[in-house]
């Protein structure tokens, strides 16, 4: 007799970057009994089937819900109204609901609209993890290794189905960590989304100075690291900033509050205070990865 | 008979990461007879001539370049106006003169200074190159391979002095590519000077917003990769902002605008106006990194 698994059926609605990357790490951890994979487009969902992402899909949210034990919502921050919408009436009891969405805030108004009030088995997650590429092709089961997860359960949330959730990614690899709503979008604004607009607003920037593009022929390699996240799906990330716009804002003016002192420092050739500047930042940037070379 | 080399003595002022590395190149191409290392700090050339970079070294810059055939400066901006100025009187005769520095205005108003008019043997000059590291314990020989290096040869220089400089350049590896000082200095405050001051600037906000640094705790890949370049030397990208700000306050003014349209795109949810920035910024950067993934 096999050992019972972690999560006998499992369904992922949105098989993407992260939801088709930890369907096959759970597989290859053997933690799933099977995967449903569930979401709009059949093309995307058959070309999981195909690279063995998942055992069966379903455009039919209802249906492909129905029988599962967790359900793992990994779609675009715009889209999760429609889809909790469309599974809440027919979730089995105490099938766990969570999500991997960047900002939390929007995702837990979003269960309220639908719900009332959050139900026990609602867990909020978010997988800080990713890279540029997005699609299910690009997905591979050692993302989450080594890589945080965040979790920001409700006063309603409870005790087993976060235990449910924080076993599934420390399955993957993961360390799961607990925080606040707040405090998550927040964090994220400052070290995630507000870098996407830069980098954004940057490229394009100069895309449009140039009309021929000649401009970035002579960027070096630094240039490639700093606009990498310029790749990233625009539409995610226009959803992220829609959804987390408060905390975004709140950030941005404060970097740009900071951004016109340095301005104004190399403006008024002022070498003391661009050296604070640029020193402080090397230093709060070489602690934090000591180990890089 | 040995092949007569390109350069028999070659004089480095400056044995850094850019200087080292030339150095290391050129000898392991055979172009070199030898090298003088040349500077302010005996360590740094002792460590220099240790690691086998340079053969001699000298803290006087007068000696070091009496019996060059090419002089190359790559000194910190904020220092080539003193060492020209140190070296004008004792370059020989048909001693190729050049320097790598960000910025060329301010080297050649430096070169103006010192000379009244520009030798005809002076060859601005620039390798696209180079790491968040510096240092000569960081030089490597193939740091300037498949690089370009701008040349802003003057009206003032000589046809062979500029074809020993593109030479010494192709020999290292490098695609050697001629432009005008004001363009030169425009482009590279776009794709160089004003991504380093915006990740200096973010890494000091975020260290500033929250003392215990626990906010990069959370940060991801995308994070590691936009700051690499706040790791840079503060000094050296102080002389460069300082150097070149005529035209980094340009360039940053137009960015300033496109950032705060796209923040007021965010701040009235218009998402129309949101993607139209985000998808034009992926397809110019996927364009520009077609091979990458």
């Amino acid at each position: 007799m096999s050992r019972p698994k972690l999560i006998p059926r499992l369904c992922v609605i949105g098989v993407g970057l992260i939801g088709g990357s930890l369907a096959r790490s759970l597989k290859q951890a053997g933690a799933v009994g099977e995967v449903i994979g569930a979401g709009r487009r059949e093309s995307t969902l058959r070309t999981a089937l195909e690279l063995g992402v998942i055992d069966h899909f379903s455009t039919d949210l209802p249906l492909a819900v129905s029988e599962a034990d967790v359900v793992v919502v990994a779609v675009p921050l715009g889209a999760i109204f429609k889809v909790i919408a469309a599974i809440a009436d027919h979730l089995p009891a105490n099938c766990v609901l969570t999500d991997v969405g960047s900002a939390k805030g929007s995702v837990i108004a979003d269960v309220y609209r639908v719900f009332g009030a959050p139900p026990a088995t609602f867990v909020p997650g978010h997988p800080i993890a990713g890279t540029e590429q997005s699609g299910v092709e690009a997905s591979f089961p050692e993302l989450f290794c080594h890589r945080r997860v965040i979790l920001t359960p409700l006063l309603e949330t409870s005790a087993s189905a976060h235990e449910v959730v924080r076993r599934m990614w420390e399955t993957v690899g993961a360390e799961v960590v607990d925080m606040g709503v707040d405090h998550h979008d927040e964090v994220l604004a400052a070290t995630s989304h507000l870098p996407h607009m830069l980098a954004y607003a940057l490229v394009d920037s100069l895309a449009r100075m140039d009309d021929r593009a000649e401009i970035f022929r002579y960027a070096a390699g630094g240039f490639r690291d700093f606009t990498r996240i310029a790749s990233s799906d625009p539409r995610m990330w226009h959803d992220i900033c829609v959804a987390n716009r408060k905390h975004l804002l709140e950030v941005t003016a404060r970097f740009s509050e900071d951004l016109n002192r340095l301005i104004q420092a190399i403006e008024a050739s002022d070498g003391d205070a661009i050296l604070e500047i640029f020193g402080r930042a090397k230093r709060a940037r070489d602690n934090l990865y000591l180990n890089e070379a």
